[in-house]
């Protein structure tokens, strides 16, 4: 039920092809709404800008009075420390003082800024599938992986706002050079480009007409196309192992996993849970579950205002209440 | 400075081959000691046996009067939400009640049971290499290889008493199968009898009359020996992986190492310390210490009373004093 009395948190989705703003109530209703593509290619001002012009479109709701927080989701690196940011596919910012500019626009609102892993996770945890979990952890398998931790039924963002990297742990010491300068990562096997690249290595081809994606990879595979089965089944065993050192070193529960590549289903939970089984062999460690996400586009907004919501106390599964 | 009118703590610290145990005080001095062999091969009641030995021995100090809490640190795994141990070199406790067993032999006291890497952990948060720091993973490489996490100031130990348990999570997802039933493990790649067996396997002999010993490759690496070098760069490599993914997943800020394979010292040190940056090379990541371990063969007593002491609020760097 929506309430019309109680405070609110504006919150902001910032990503490299858009940017995204809602106002949020307790309920994690989205009251308004506001979007703007994201000049990415743009110098920093002019990606500013189009925060400031989200920010204003938000400001002329009529519920704008009852904000009382700002949530940031952003594309990382992030570091909450210092406030800044540094988009990989936004150049022009990079060490942007993204939350001085925003409290700024919003005459001095506290702001909370996390990476966009940890606001997903923050969604899952407060309206979906790691609901009521004390330790989980929340991922996103898209162009990227990304993820983010519930640690002790909180939030935990770590103190820069990017704890549960799980795209960038290596699973492979030997293995292929990783973007990010590391080796052998959760990322580097399992990402939908890097489904497709491997796909189309060994030889699978996509129907006339169709485009190369992780989509038409998944596509292939419930067809039954062995390649296509195949290079799931090698994402499907990077994420078991990602998923497994996670729970041996924080002993999460459950695993949620959304994101596009995630929605291949059983093509990918199938192999993941088989293979799950090899690498959490632990005690403690093999009783983990690996569900499905339940919030959808939305849930960089969401969770944006649940961290910040859990962070002043506001509401949220971790503010006590 | 001891304190001689304080609260104190009743540690144990159970091991596959012995028992120890100490009174320990607020400012981390062992003020009485016990020890006996564990019987490691008897049964269950006779292992209980030699606990209460030793805590009977402690309960003839003169100090005893002033003891709050027992804290136990144990060899895993152990489950601390159900109070049972069931360590891998003691078949006659499996799923044993050590925390019921112990409470009743000191007269329904407080009792805490963690792992005993998480013990260490406690140990070197509150008076070694990881003072003052708020988040930290500290390390046992031995003839296992263990840990424990220190988040947000406050020692980690997880649900079950085993969180941080850095030896078995996977860095080489095809690689050889780990006793733990997973595949690829640190341990697997980094404990001192698979730093040997390698040296062993790629040639290297130890010097007649001395046994093959990780100590003895280290011996032979300082002497310049290539095969000794390269099976401790392998392991310091593996290290390296197991270290970065714990900063990607928790934003630790230091690594610190104890244990016998690290008193090899910049033989393992100097390569752990380049193959880092190979992998923890996210801007949040790369700044990340390794530094050794500070505190001797006492760690897992001052550990295991630290945590007590944390967990009951009496003292410690997470108990707020």
């Amino acid at each position: 039920m929506r309430n019309d009395q109680g405070d609110l948190v504006a919150a902001l989705d910032f990503g490299g092809t858009k940017i995204a703003g809602a106002l949020v109530d307790a309920g994690g209703h989205l009251l308004a709404r506001a979007r703007r593509p994201t000049p990415a290619t743009e110098d920093a001002a002019t990606v500013m800008d189009a925060v400031a012009g989200v920010l204003a479109e938000l400001g002329r709701s009529v519920h704008w009075s009852r904000v009382r927080a700002v949530g940031i989701g952003s594309a990382g690196p992030v570091d909450a420390s210092r406030g800044t940011v540094s988009p990989v596919n936004v150049p022009g910012w990079r060490g942007f003082p993204l939350v001085a500019e925003v409290a700024r626009a919003v005459g001095g609102l506290p702001v909370t800024l996390v990476g966009d892993g940890v606001a997903m996770t923050a969604a899952e945890h407060w309206r979906g599938a790691a609901r009521g979990r004390a330790n989980a952890l929340c991922m996103v398998v898209s162009t990227g992986v990304g993820g983010g931790l519930v640690l002790g039924g909180r939030l935990n963002p770590g103190p820069t706002g990017n704890a549960g990297h799980i795209g960038h742990i290596s699973v492979a010491l030997d293995g292929d050079p990783c973007p990010c300068g590391g080796r052998g990562c959760v990322e580097r096997l399992a990402s939908g480009p890097n489904i497709t690249r491997r796909a189309l290595a060994d030889g699978w081809r996509p129907e006339p007409g169709e485009e190369a994606s992780a989509a038409a990879v998944a596509a292939a595979a419930r067809a039954g196309d062995a390649i296509a089965l195949a290079s799931f089944a090698r994402a499907a065993q990077a994420l078991a192992a990602g998923i497994a050192a996670t729970a041996a070193l924080v002993e999460i529960e459950v695993a949620v996993i959304g994101g596009g590549v995630a929605q291949a289903g059983e093509v990918l939970f199938a192999p993941l849970r088989e293979r799950l089984r090899d690498y959490a062999a632990l005690s403690f460690t093999s009783a983990v579950e690996v569900l499905p996400a339940r919030l959808g586009s939305d849930a960089g907004l969401v969770g944006a205002a649940a961290a910040a919501a859990e962070r002043r106390g506001l509401w949220g599964p971790g503010a006590g209440r």
